[in-house]
């Protein structure tokens, strides 16, 4: 059954699997912290292939063994709820990038 | 070389791996049916992590023995076919959620 | 810390894995030719599953033997620069599509 529907902001945060934050992978710090201020999800997309601000370029060819594959995740919810979290992560942000875009949502509810 | 260009709805649907519809995979059906009603095309991108609703955290870390990894399933059409797709979709969503952005489209012919 | 920030464009390429240019993977002629011209990143995504055109569902189910599979590739930049590029890729695509869509851009330094 269709649930709420309306206007929201979606934030796509681009940064490194090699990132870290005292040792802890950082994506795994942002989506906890995500979760923990109550965002209603989260998404975690991982590249096969990129290059970022050093212009080298990672690929996944070596059997998995790249580390530094880009990864990607995707939250979304309310505008005033995503520049809330923003100047915390700006603390953690080595690098990459965040965009945001306005995006129509129906969202379900099981 | 191009083809038709101009302005078009990126519809990107938002689910888990482990939602089944009648037995079967949901993105498997969603994506059957889109191909049916004669969309141009479905691309599916699979999470390496994330959290939905109730918050639980999932990830692919135990050697991908997690089955309820989160799914997008992107389709980019006309805003008026993809209108009308989304009503036979509501049956089917059991949590999740669809998001719509315009984009502007090159698209090419082989 | 946050770097400069404004709008931007994000641009996404939709490809096979089994796009060729004379006879290497499309995908990596294509961030090569990203890299070479001074773009500032590109994220490459692998779809597990898709249809194109043809309408012939390709899905990874096969362990990982399927070589016709989705994938995207992202780069966000000034609209001037995509602009400029776009021509470039004309030549090279052989069916697949490009979209193009404003963000608003955070971007860190390292």
């Amino acid at each position: 059954m269709p649930g709420s529907a309306g206007e929201k902001t979606l934030m796509r945060i681009f940064i490194s699997e090699a990132d870290r934050h005292k040792g802890k992978p950082l994506y795994e710090v942002l989506v906890e912290m995500l979760r923990k201020q109550g965002f209603a999800g989260a998404t975690v997309l991982k590249g096969v292939a990129g290059f970022g601000e050093n212009s080298v370029m990672h690929t996944d060819k070596l059997l998995c063994l790249s580390t530094e594959l880009p990864l990607v995740i995707e939250v979304i919810d309310g505008e005033e709820k995503i520049q809330q979290i923003i100047p915390q992560f700006d603390e953690l942000m080595q690098g990459g990038m965040i965009t945001l875009e306005k995006v129509r949502v129906i969202r379900y509810r099981s």
